[in-house]
């Protein structure tokens, strides 16, 4: 971690980049009408008004309350109503209640937005502040930009499980790439040193560093399109209990999957809902929204696998990534030498180290300037709703 | 049944009510937000939104998609979203779900209910029409009256359960009484008739009128208070197995049940949940918002019962009632010569004659003109968000 | 109820008969294995253990611990195994947990009844008891015949799940009727005595006797028989929600139900698991184990309705009953009058009086001399391994 | 694997060491009553007669079925009943019904394991069997001592979960030792090899043997007596939330848990349940019955972790094991390199690599010649009726 000095140009620079972000997650929102906001059709999918609040009480708890001299709260209720997880700061209410919630209205949050704005510009904007409350900052802006994905993967699930199939927007609302075949990249056996290294910032997860000793191993260079896809489809993959874990074999059966999540089968033909509408699926792009059960499936059929973190992390500069996060192999466990910061920002990544696996790379969805070779992202196996796909490496 | 012969008088006075029903829908949700449109906190409440479009789908479904000479359906999916349970009509949405549309929009629901009202003032507004449309149509009326007493218990419930305990209005919203002792009134044995009976409207559960023997029993001229509930709540009722039903033991300990919806415990003090905002409670209005366990446990603390629905309508005359749905000691059952209307109209009100028990009266959320003594009320035995009261009863 | 006069003849009568009844219970387990007095396939189904267990903690808990001079309990920790719900008398086990108990075992529960059984002998054998005393020992006899039934239900249900299919007895165990089709029975409009009139034992929740006022009806000589059940599924009887209550739509569709409990398609044909075995239907007998939605539904279907109990009970003397429970059109609810006893006694009935519906008669399983045309039986709606079929009656 | 060439020493040792092995799984159960062969209490406990069957069934499937010529199922039905997980083997009896069986009996079990047995003997005895045919031998007495230790936890189960605390013998059925405080075993960085390496048996999961890089260590030559996890328990360990993950505070929570499975707070003291019945808690002896976020709260009690499965395996020959299955930090995951085998067989392991946390060393109730320093067992996080317990370790 940093030291506790003075600095004037951490400061400004970090306050530009709050700027910058805040306004990027009300530009996410743009689009919805107000209704679109309320709602929960799930427990894991939050309703944007939330996130909105959410986000902006995270400032308002760790810096503003501890650090503003006479800070006074908003309104105190929010604390109860925007709290996500954590424990230390009180009680919460319960994750599947937020739908329920019609109140504070959407303008109302966005005023909790404007105040919290002011007071962060104001604590930071006059004068320079020390490194420790600055990490604290940098972190509640790299908190906002987790969330602005959410944001993403929470409006896609809301429309999309709308039966009207409204689109979000009419213009294309990310950037995709084609899959090429390519060939597999080779690496032999030997140490290699993985994990954050670096002054800048990253999550307490990508640390410490260390090394690992890796087999030989090969990978592709191309995560896998919605044509490999189809293929795994065709071939009966999803009636191939052979394929499957047997956890993974239940999920298929209790839910009668079929095919990855927004993908509809509309006469005669596989369709698949993005933000811009119910449309035709793109065979070239990579697969997208599928869990990790379907990823380790569809390599099982391939007669591969999935790669570690690991390996991911030393082939990274050499392959195409960026577009999906990609399932891996490894579970999400504690780096060697991974420590909890005290209090409640110890309750960030820790406790979730357990039962879920690791994802690598970024989105379309996440914001730019957000992602590293060693960002470390996790989901439990049978979440579908984050932009996640797959791609194949083997021993050789 | 009436005649199918064109009845002029009837038409116009029908298009009258039309209207005036419709407009007050609309003003019972005037001071909501948008958001408050959207929520279903629980499966039994239904977002707003959702009941404005439904009775307006029923007018759609019932009378314009039948007898609208070339009529075009305002979109072919409200079908879907807005069929409540006539499995006649097609598949629906499931009820746990309604609270997950954010689309339509609620200002579209405004405009599919501008298309309808414009469409029925078309179809009656120039000509009479026969006795068996004017039958749908008044049939659709008193539908959208039951649904405006839903949507104030559905509201309720919304802001009521909101931990910032927003209010409706500031201006009182109902006429409420204050309950005062009165001596009971008493019935000898005897055979009485019960059931509608007139040419005007009745739902097809109040009929057929028939006769039915009673002994003689006493009743009380007005339902329980406030200040009586608060008395049994302080005696223990909520911990005394021996004074409710074991369905009902089980209910309170499942639900740690320890007074009527609503009511909560603030610094020493039982507060109301009103549609005013939390408040303290008035002693002598009468008890609202309890279960059939509630009632029926605390006729058993009291040495009484509840009334039947047979005797509640003998004594109906006689006694104060307006203010609370009253629970009874009668099971929803078919009454003799019972028959269910031809079609998707039949699936109104017989395919739920079992496990609930009958309501009798009216309450103070029930529009004016839409009660009578003969209304049969129904609700399951757990539930307690209607405005639902207790009136004491014994035999002699 | 009686004095409580010190009476010879009775208590030697009553002795006899517990005598009888305790050895019938045992005679009824005889056939089983050990194995088989174990388990518990679902909540309504309790072990067989068990029941010998409970009935012989009745006549320990209410009649030898407090009459019994200086009782001492076979086993303190009976008191929580065999307590079934009597809340009065204590903690008890839960019923979802009967089946997870393997001890006491089979051989220690027959030496329990030895023990109370010798016990009773003594208190009963050498003097005369006061009526009150008596009064509890004739519930207790007449309880445990209620539990002979059960064990009927439950050591089907228990066999008849199994997929060996085993059989209980390769002898037939019960007397079955041939249905005839027979003139409807009329019966003019009037009223009528309905209750249990004379100085012998019934149930708290045959009384009081009261009048009632029926509208004139007819009503079938004879139950419906499984080739008339056969021909409801036929013609598409399990398909067709116009026929069901929307709760029976439910239960049809969340348990895919085609045909009554016990009822097989095997290799084309319609075969019924039977105490014998699985066997071939015999069309001429009555059907058995529908519940109070395939009742009513089937009745819908013919176009007429089920009897509601006071018409039963007018009509009992002149139809031919007795080989399956009837389900009635009436919801088992407190007769005009009805008292709860006081203490655990008084937990017996009324506290079951909501939401279950009224079964008139009894059953080839019901033991000889249990039964008689006032006797109220009752179940939850959608129960079916009770001994239960259908009568059909209308409105002339 | 081994070569398929003819091999009569192999043969002659396999069958002595499978009528041994079958011959001590009777053992244990040799104390049971008949009923408690039967009950399946929750859905991880199978019932004794269960596992009787179950491993017998594995014999007659893949030895006997395939390679005894002429081979005569003893019970088409048991395929079905016995089956527990082989997808592709057929259907099965799903897991929470197997306690709902009172047939086959148990006797019947016993019989269709002496059928088996004296295949087995025919098969092996007169003749060597080539090296395949011998594989799937091993692997089968292998299984059976698998479910050697889960029939010893089974009971335990069942029986302690009686309210009459049975004991399951009078007499100590496990060799326990004394947990001694002893210094740390210190560790440097550097490449270990691990994964199991010899011509013997092994599972799947165990190979194949590679090289990991492991940080510097220290590791607890001991496990965690009983009286370290009282203190822990004494400090409010069960209370405070910093010290789980969220799903292990979750499960804290919604299970209420206060202490290991098995102890019970009696009398202002902390008993234990064990196989000689209700006793006081031996303080010195290892923790027993404790899952893995009670092992990883612990751990963080302490301020150290649980050791990695390299790190374990590493250490194993200068740490005291052998008493308690160790939780580790490690996910259950393929090794390099794995490989499923074709067929039913290669669901043996595989299909479990998710979600679940390998636990390293043996337990008093595993039996002899069953373990080694390669096993990896493996269970899920909340899981606590094996024999398992916690060793500590950390960075240096």
């Amino acid at each position: 971690m940093k030291s506790t000095l003075i600095d004037k140009n951490r400061t400004y620079g970090l306050l530009e980049k709050y700027k910058l972000v805040r306004k990027w997650t009300e530009s996410i929102c743009s689009p919805l009408q107000i209704e679109d906001y309320v709602v929960q059709p799930i427990e894991d999918v939050s309703p944007p008004k939330w996130h909105l609040g959410h986000t902006t009480w995270f400032f308002e708890t760790f810096v503003l309350a501890p650090f503003f001299p006479g800070y006074k709260p908003y309104d105190a209720k929010f604390d109860y109503v925007f709290n996500s997880y954590y424990e230390t700061v009180g009680s919460r209410i319960i994750r599947t209640d937020r739908g329920n919630l019609s109140r504070p209205s959407v303008s109302e949050v966005y005023q909790y937005r404007q105040y919290i704005d002011s007071h962060i510009k104001q604590l930071f904007g006059d004068t320079s502040a020390d490194n420790a409350l600055l990490d604290i900052l940098e972190l509640g802006i790299n908190h906002e930009q987790q969330h602005q994905e959410l944001l993403y993967m929470d409006i896609k699930y809301i429309l999309g499980h709308n039966p009207l199939f409204p689109a979000y927007s009419h213009k294309p609302v990310f950037d995709e790439i084609e899959v090429s075949e390519g060939k597999k990249l080779r690496f032999s056996a030997g140490i290699h040193w993985i994990g954050f290294e670096s002054d800048n910032f990253c999550f307490d997860n990508e640390l410490g560093r260390h090394q690992v000793y890796l087999d030989a191993f090969e990978i592709a260079p191309y995560p896998v399109s919605n044509a490999d896809f189809m293929e795994f489809i065709k071939d009966g993959g999803y009636h191939d209990f052979r394929l499957w874990h047997a956890a993974g074999w239940d999920w298929v059966n209790r839910n009668s999957a079929k095919a990855p999540l927004y993908w509809q089968f509309v006469d005669g033909q596989w369709m698949q809902y993005g933000l811009n509408g119910l449309q035709e699926i793109i065979l070239k792009e990579p697969v997208c929204h599928v869990n990790y059960y379907e990823a380790a499936a569809f390599a099982a059929w391939k007669g591969e696998r999935l790669p570690t973190e690991a390996e991911w992390e030393v082939a990274s500069e050499q392959i195409k990534w960026g577009h999906r996060w990609e399932w891996t192999e490894s579970a999400y466990l504690p780096y060697p030498g991974f420590k909890k910061a005290p209090g409640a920002i110890g309750e960030y990544n820790g406790k979730f180290m357990v039962n879920q696996m690791v994802l690598r790379g970024a989105s379309v969805a996440t914001p730019k300037g957000h992602s590293r070779k060693t960002y470390r992202n996790f989901f439990q196996t049978d979440q579908r709703w984050q932009f996640a796909g797959i791609r194949l490496a083997k021993e050789i």
